[in-house]
């Protein structure tokens, strides 16, 4: 049914089979209404998307009695959502869990929704629980109707921002043979842009599931959003606003949403933004307009999931969140809370290296954070020791041009160490200088302007705590441009040090 | 010739006219060599490119004696350049400058250059000084041979990393009436993305030519690269790289440049990432592959360009170079010294204020070098002082919703000034918040864990200093997560303050 491929963070790339086809995950299926259709859906379908979720409720309540991979026939993979946001919307609605049930199953969607009622939004505890109750007791109710040898079931899980709530119904929801879990997002806070919550959300959500069932995120599309969601265990989405956005004359760009009227530029390469200038998409009728953005809008989109993907690939999905971190100063918050709340949770999903493994990319401290570096820096500080082949230790700036040193290394040969420094990474052995990730890794590198309090600091402890291990004097390279005295005032006093004087490249 | 229409730091918008047509800047050429050219030349013409470059030293020994505008067709500004890349690669070059000129006045070209000495990558001095005097010795003999009124004529700039050197050959070069000067870009160091040389490279140049003179970048082109140098003031650049890359397999992203086979899936929405995927691209024949990857190259270089200009018009061109910062390190290390460096300077010539001025964005306290943030905050700190109206202060959280303390500012009514505190910006009285660019700006806020150090100190700076405006006790908001003694401990001990305890909003 649900197969990973590849990992990274605790995001995945999977395949997720239904009877007919199959997707590759993590994917987003447009929201398709046949009634208000101003795309064609062969031009959907050529955009990349196999499969696409429409609303059985609203197919239910307008009579249709067909079957709908017939209906919606350029795509491999039809969902169908129950009426639950109809719910949400207007606070009722007039079908029970059986019948949409029973009616999904008539039209033979290929992955279908049981009948749930969404917390939303709302603050009201009393509401939020009564809604997690009722939704567990309608997925018991379900698993005696539901036929999931020929299509995929999903189970929303709810509580909203009752993150206890979450956890329970997470909890409970886990041990009922569901084939995709599902999360409602809270919109309001997603149209203003307050990820932090929802992180928490899918965090309550995803820990109490079994990581082998997709999460599926509800209503939420934005190219934004897809990355950080991906890395915390996401596999689907679904929206709507390609089109809603596009409608209103908005613009998606992966840093946000701009109106048309905004655009002197259309700062894209899809086929859309090569073809018209901001004024002429601006000019042009209302429905070809709207049929034009929402085309560009799922460009981003997809756009968007393949970066995603190539990233999980290469090993580089922090990298990505720490891209998109400076598109927004919310996606940086955004950044900032799964650094500080959520990266030891990850460390545990990531693995430690990927088939094609790049590079790791650094920027600053918080760059530390990365699962991938945090735990082999971790390993290097509790568990490491100087080989005892060496008498000497050399600490050379990691992207010094060797020169002057050279002589003295060449005098003393296999005797010296060599313990590189670098301004993120802090102090790493050579020997690790070939090894993934510390030694496979791009950083700013040192700068002229000399080397920071935190980087002094950690070459300070290393001296200390391995100054047993070599003969004195401990050898130093400086770069030419910095001011010795400066450093070695904050180096340990009681250690002597030999300072050699060499050309860096910055 | 050259007129500008929009500027932000030292980038602008501008129209180039020469005698047939026009190109707006920033404006990349691509390099067309119709002996070798994989994509036909209405492809690139239909990708949005108006003009392009080829070479006339190459025309030349092929014994091309036609009109190049006739040759080239589908372009409205044809640019040739006159052999100097032949020098730098062989060595020598059979041609002199005045028969170039000739030549190239006689096949009609748009834009035309004389044949200038390239001291490129060469550390050696002597060399260096040779290529300047020589290249100003030339010029003064083109001025008598060239034809301005028909054409546009450029003067490249000679000094290459020898800054010293550029600054006397810029200032010696303004003297002379050329329509565009040009600097040549040290390949060697491009290819291993040290920006940083070349930054200190285009300001030595930019900073001693006239600003109304267009400056162009000769042989840079990679996307990773225009918003910096254009931030710096470059405005034209030309490039063969999305040809050459493309020979070799090699796909441009914004982030670098990744071997196809590196690629599972194409993370980009341009029409030949649309089309195909990755496994499709790799097998494709090689013409058929090189011709689609340097379409693609292309629509990456493109959308680059109206990203840029899109930022300028939004004021927001910093923020890209932030956002360019966490592609790459070595894009990071290029951030840095630009905010080290050079934000004074730019702070010169970036306008207060765009006609489309977007609320500026910020991340961290490096966030605080945009030269819009800069030049505000400085004003706040040497021209500020309280209104006389008010009786107390009232310091807030910046985004804390407004709950407890309203009882007390209803009370107070009037007499309170509030003055809001914020993780980047710092203080920031009320007043100014309707203000661009401090109230008009976006941040990522405060934070539960607590305020920082930096942000402590800076509310300590603003009640020293104002405190005798203030009856007090001097009120004070904390979030209700913080810890409210630790916080109380870095203010000043012989000030009282008030807290008063709300909730605040992540």
């Amino acid at each position: 049914m649900f197969k990973v491929k590849e990992r990274c963070l605790a995001g995945r790339i999977g395949v997720l089979k239904t009877k007919r086809g199959f997707l590759e995950t993590p994917y987003l299926f447009p929201v398709i209404d046949l009634e208000r259709q101003e795309i064609p859906l062969s031009e959907i379908r050529a955009l990349g998307f196999r499969g696409v979720i429409t609303n059985a409720y609203l197919l239910f309540r307008r009579g249709f009695k067909g079957d709908i991979t017939l209906l919606l026939k350029p795509f491999e993979v039809i969902m169908t959502d129950s009426g639950a946001y109809q719910y949400l919307e207007y606070g009722r609605i007039d079908i029970d869990n059986a019948t949409i049930i029973e009616y999904q199953k008539k039209i033979n969607s290929d992955i279908a929704v049981i009948l749930d009622v969404p917390t939303g939004d709302s603050k009201d505890r009393v509401w939020a629980e009564f809604t997690v109750r009722e939704t567990l007791r309608r997925a018991q109710e379900a698993l005696k109707l539901v036929d999931r040898e020929k299509r995929l079931w999903v189970l929303p899980i709810q509580g909203g921002v009752h993150l206890e709530l979450l956890e329970i119904s997470a909890i409970e929801s886990s041990n009922l043979e569901f084939d995709i879990y599902a999360l409602g997002s809270p919109t309001k806070m997603l149209e203003r842009y307050r990820y932090e919550a929802i992180l928490d959300m899918i965090f309550s959500v995803r820990r109490n599931l079994p990581f082998c069932k997709p999460l599926h995120l509800f209503g939420a599309g934005h190219p934004m959003m897809i990355p950080i969601a991906v890395a915390m265990g996401v596999d689907l989405f679904d929206s709507a606003s390609y089109i809603l956005f596009a409608r209103q004359d908005r613009y998606m760009t992966e840093a946000g949403t701009k109106h048309v009227s905004e655009l002197e530029y259309l700062p894209c390469s899809c086929p859309v933004c090569h073809r018209l200038d901001a004024r002429e998409l601006r000019e042009l009728n209302r429905a070809e307009r709207t049929r034009l953005l929402a085309l560009h809008n799922l460009g981003v989109i997809s756009a968007t999931l393949k970066k995603t993907k190539q990233a999980i690939v290469e090993g580089r999905l922090w990298e990505l969140l720490e891209e998109q971190s400076r598109r927004h100063p919310r996606l940086y918050s955004a950044f900032v809370w799964i650094a500080k709340r959520y990266s030891k949770w990850l460390e545990a999903f990531d693995p430690r290296i990927n088939r094609i493994s790049k590079a790791v990319m650094l920027y600053d401290l918080l760059s530390l954070r990365n699962p991938r570096v945090g735990r082999a820096l971790r390993h290097l500080r509790t568990e490491y020791s100087p080989p005892p082949l060496y008498k000497y230790l050399l600490l050379r700036p990691r992207t010094s041009i060797d020169n002057v040193s050279n002589e003295i290394l060449t005098r003393l040969k296999d005797q010296v160490h060599i313990v590189f420094y670098d301004e993120v990474l802090g102090v790493i052995p050579s020997e690790l200088s070939r090894t993934y990730p510390l030694g496979h890794s791009i950083t700013p590198g040192i700068r002229p302007w000399g080397p920071s309090k935190s980087l002094l600091r950690r070459i300070r402890e290393y001296v200390l705590k391995y100054k047993s291990s070599y003969a004195m004097p401990i050898m130093i390279e400086v770069c030419r441009e910095w001011d010795e005295s400066e450093l070695l005032k904050e180096l340990p006093s009681d250690v002597s040090f030999k300072v050699l004087v060499v050309d860096c490249e910055y």
